[in-house]
């Protein structure tokens, strides 16, 4: 790899993973907001979405200049594409973050309504998979990307869970169908945040698996 | 564009192009199953999902391998870039129609249970969004793009209107909850696949409208 493409590629690597950190705290702002009724909060996600897909633009257009001025090969080329899609599951997730921050706006006429605790469980562990897929992105390290992936199951089972707390409270109680729904909708978004940090992980089990692949394909040729 | 490079491109959006049909025959599937309980389609929908995680991997492959061999610029390097997240959203949408799919199989001890007649305008509206971004970006058509756009409102007002139909009924019959829960998922994932269609729709006027700020850029260096 050249000098001039390893700059390029790691101020592309910094800018994703500072726009991982401002998804991140719109994670845990917007599960503020929901759990412990910070309103002012939920204000400050949805006005910090525009900033992000601000950056998901930037990003994708230094992907773009990479690629043309460098043409990188193999696995360069490989991590180009990557950033290319996990910098778009990073917007999703900003937008999810900003689908929770609305669902607890729309709760704000019930607050006795009681969130199941298992929402704050969910929230802490994708704001880990978010962070540890990134993680495990850059360093190309396999063995993080696979616990991240072993982590959404959790992740299902606990969502499975909050439902089935907000079932019960539905059918013993009318009046609470309205919020309870809102609530429903807030933990199924923070489990697809959950799905996304999966795919992120996938990304980077495929593109080490991929480099070997690409490897063991060249040395057959050589044979 | 060299000729090669407009027959690797032909290629690889014809194999789009083949992906999203499958996709578009897995959410009607999908819609059949959860509307008129044709639980035989949704076990169909779910094997189908694997083949489909197959093209996704083949066209990223294709993509890769344009970009290592013919090092386009560009509109060329834009579109491939936007394949790259197409190909990526067509494979969520595929996701979504395989929970769809669950969905129609949770209902299955609720024969009884009145699916709401508008999750079936949903799913025509969406199937034709898929389709028509797919169209759209083939052609680098930004009108059909922004009319698909302005359709997913449409698909927004629906899936509230359908809550608020899933509501009344929960408030009114608790032995209802389960199911009604299980519809509304259901409408929430065709909900997504319309914003998948967005999405690409998006990407598409971002492709027209990014080529256009290059070509001004340039003119404006050259004055």
């Amino acid at each position: 790899m050249t000098k001039h493409l390893q700059r390029d590629l790691d101020a592309v690597y910094h800018d994703l993973l500072s726009m991982s950190t401002v998804v991140e705290e719109m994670i845990d702002q917007a599960a503020l907001a929901l759990i412990e009724r910070q309103y002012e909060l939920a204000a400050k996600v949805i006005a910090a979405d525009e900033a992000v897909d601000r950056r998901e633009v930037k990003i994708e257009e230094e992907c773009l200049k990479i690629l043309a001025l460098h043409q990188p090969v193999a696995i360069d080329l490989r991590r180009i594409a990557s950033v290319i899609k996990i910098n778009n599951d990073l917007e999703r997730i900003a937008d999810l973050a900003v689908n929770v921050a609305q669902r607890s706006l729309s709760l704000d006429e019930f607050l006795q309504f009681p969130v199941p605790q298992k929402v704050s469980r969910m929230v802490s562990l994708v704001t880990q998979m978010v962070r540890g897929s990134l993680d495990a992105f850059v360093n190309l390290d396999t063995s993080a990307a696979k616990r991240i992936m072993s982590m959404d199951q959790t992740i299902d089972e606990l969502n499975v869970e909050v439902i089935g707390e907000l079932q019960a409270l539905m059918q013993d109680a009318p009046n609470l169908v309205v919020p309870a729904l809102h609530c429903f909708s807030a933990s199924r978004h923070i489990e697809r945040i959950g799905d996304h940090a999966t795919n992120i992980a996938e990304d980077v089990v495929y593109l080490v698996a991929g480099d070997i692949v690409r490897h063991k394909s060249i040395e057959s040729r050589m044979h």
